[in-house]
């Protein structure tokens, strides 16, 4: 019997009164199981991806789905070890919720203590990579909140295998709430969603541009994500050629549909090795297009704007009006323009002398992450735990009333203790 | 010439692009020029009060305004003195941008840091309080945002001479950029507004419910805020008679039209001075209701719904049922109950032995605050500076690519630093 999606956010927004204060360990122990249920059950994974890959295969065919949505949806041995030691990585960080952090002294018997706590119920729609629904689950759980995740219906069978994996292992777990991690199917339900407010905290688009924008227009929940990854690197005049060619190849080929692949060269008019870089880009099968109208377009492919820059404040200046507060990064040996750079680039990464490709949640060191944020509220980058955290505030009194303190009889400390 | 509201947007993005990175102490430097011109020019802002007094008196003989709202309006020279205060008490605030929150080795040459930022640009709808316009200006500057401001209707002249004073503070400052704090007057600006999410981060309405939940329904743009403030007290079965009392009656009738006050008093079961409670409320003007169809209602007068119930977990259960979010209180003497309800209530502020009128910017030691807010993301309860802020990440490399990493060539250490 299918449940309806009201009725499905109501019982996880119950669900998150009792996931938002449990302890760390007991979180940790469902994360654990559920590691070693992916393990042991491999190969019920492998057969319904197997089923998802076979369909696709036809749509590839009639050119319904493209050759990357094609090869994102497979999931092997060594995906799905990769997933299973995210997993282990997360267990090992500290819990985020629940933690102290500050406390003030706002009179002698009058305590404020700051506290870290989950958000509530979390929506999360996402494409069909097939390894996102155990790493978001991984992730809400960690973090105490609650999800309702919609996965893209091309990897619908390997989805709902591991959902019965997640579902069965958190089974396993004594006391631990009903109706935490939560799939639905359709987009209709999508829509559902998208207009109970009063039970769902926050919607985290995972997808392409015109979602994020179709879910934007749709919801007044708040929304957290990225509308599009037009990142940048800007090539000082100062650059070695066999560094700048490395760092670009990695940036643009090492997996051009990610949202954190260069977009746009901005190369300084005085760089030595301009012909030589081009041809470099052109042997490694990037295409470079040197017209302004596409200054604003994410390729997603070895495509590779190019654009010729007198200084770094040109360079900054562009980034600023056509970049997408992503990702952007300076090639350079001047300190000066590595730091004026690093501070006027109002994106939520900027790098020196490194791949725009490490603007990543594993690789920030944050075990997994939900998505990269582009918004300027809440969250910005790479999210994981910690975005998926606010805090609440406590205050420990002794029979105090603000009468006392508007009359001038007693007066504030304000002392953080 | 009146500016038409995009280009006021646009300039102020512009702005922002160089008030993100102003230093502490020039924002200390404006914000203690607006303190002193405020001093030195009190006269013109008495003058321009009393013109919106008089035509407020007009308005309240119509009854087109209640007295609440005409007794708002009036900035005698306690208050005024009040805010000046509360600007040297903001300057002496560290700054809340530009700072290392933490930093990290992910290999020996890659560093990552995390720097608080200022958001940007910000637009802010506020009642008619006189006052809110020097407040908000402040938190504005000393975070390195820029901001939108619409005053009420009812305190404009008011507000322009407010305005003027700090824009010639500014002027004053050597390089301070222009288009920092701008302002506008009518409805029409304000639904332009609502659209221009290309230069607009974030809004803040500090008004009535409908004022905050007509703009969370026209607009794209994150909106901190709250629609309400439904805050209760529980009185469990072994607290005294005096304190009871007396933390009632402040919260209830020290300033009742303010968010922050009690609605509903829920009273444990076995309470032995119910019958004296009650009479005592009674006699300070509070009109009590014991009808459950109001338990969502915020009255912003004297009057209190009351409800028994048999114990905290109930006052919990009601809580999160019929509360807005927003501050609720318990008055216990049992550490297990107080503790239980400080973890299970899911709101923003939660109290102990304390009025829930201490929820609140300046009693939190905040400095000032832009509102208080309901939301589950970004900030909570009352918001300073630092619900003012977010984040980037800032990452030192030494031509690190991705590759080395994928291939193993090169392994994280993720390393505090």
């Amino acid at each position: 019997m299918k449940k309806d999606v009201i009725q499905i956010a109501k019982n996880a927004k119950e669900a998150f009164l009792k996931t938002m204060t449990l302890n760390g360990q007991t979180k940790n122990e469902a994360l654990k199981k559920i590691a070693q249920n992916l393990e042991k059950n491999k190969n019920e994974i492998f057969k319904a991806n197997d089923i998802d890959l076979k369909e696709a295969k036809i749509l590839l065919e009639k050119k319904e789905i493209n050759l990357a949505t094609y090869n994102r949806l497979k999931l092997d041995e060594n995906k799905l070890n990769d997933l299973i030691k995210g997993i282990y990585d997360l267990i090992k960080l500290d819990d985020p919720v629940n933690q102290i952090i500050w406390q003030k002294e706002l009179d002698k018997d009058l305590i404020l203590k700051k506290f870290s706590t989950p958000i509530g119920v979390i929506g999360v729609i996402f494409e069909a990579r097939p390894d996102c629904i155990a790493q978001i689950s991984s992730l809400i759980i960690k973090s105490g909140n609650c999800a309702i995740l919609k996965g893209g219906s091309e990897s619908i069978n390997t989805n709902k295998a591991i959902y019965k994996i997640i579902q069965n292992s958190l089974n396993e777990i004594k006391n631990f709430p009903k109706n935490v991690i939560n799939l639905i199917f359709s987009r209709d339900d999508v829509k559902k969603m998208l207009e109970i407010d009063e039970y769902i905290d926050l919607i985290i688009p995972r997808g392409s541009n015109s979602l994020v924008k179709f879910i934007k227009q749709n919801t007044k929940i708040p929304v957290l994500g990225h509308a599009s990854g037009i990142c940048h690197i800007f090539v000082d005049e100062n650059c070695d050629f066999e560094n700048t060619k490395k760092i670009i190849i990695d940036a643009k080929t090492q997996y051009p549909s990610a949202c954190n692949a260069v977009e746009t060269l901005l190369l300084h008019k005085n760089y030595p090795y301009k012909n030589e870089l081009i041809n470099s880009l052109k042997q490694n099968k990037i295409k470079i297009i040197e017209t302004p109208e596409n200054y604003s377009i994410e390729y997603g492919d070895k495509i590779l704007n190019l654009k010729i820059v007198k200084n770094t404040d040109e360079a900054i200046e562009h980034i600023n009006k056509y970049g997408s507060k992503h990702t952007d990064s300076i090639l350079s040996s001047n300190d000066e323009n590595i730091e004026k750079f690093m501070k006027y680039v109002d994106s939520s990464s900027v790098f020196a002398n490194c791949s725009t490709r490490f603007s990543d949640g594993f690789r920030y060191g944050f075990g997994a992450e939900v998505g990269i944020s582009t918004n300027k509220t809440h969250a910005r980058g790479p999210v994981g735990l910690e975005g998926l955290t606010i805090y609440k505030y406590k205050l420990f009194g002794n029979n105090n009333i603000v009468e006392d303190y508007s009359k001038g009889k007693k007066t504030f400390k304000h002392k953080f203790i």
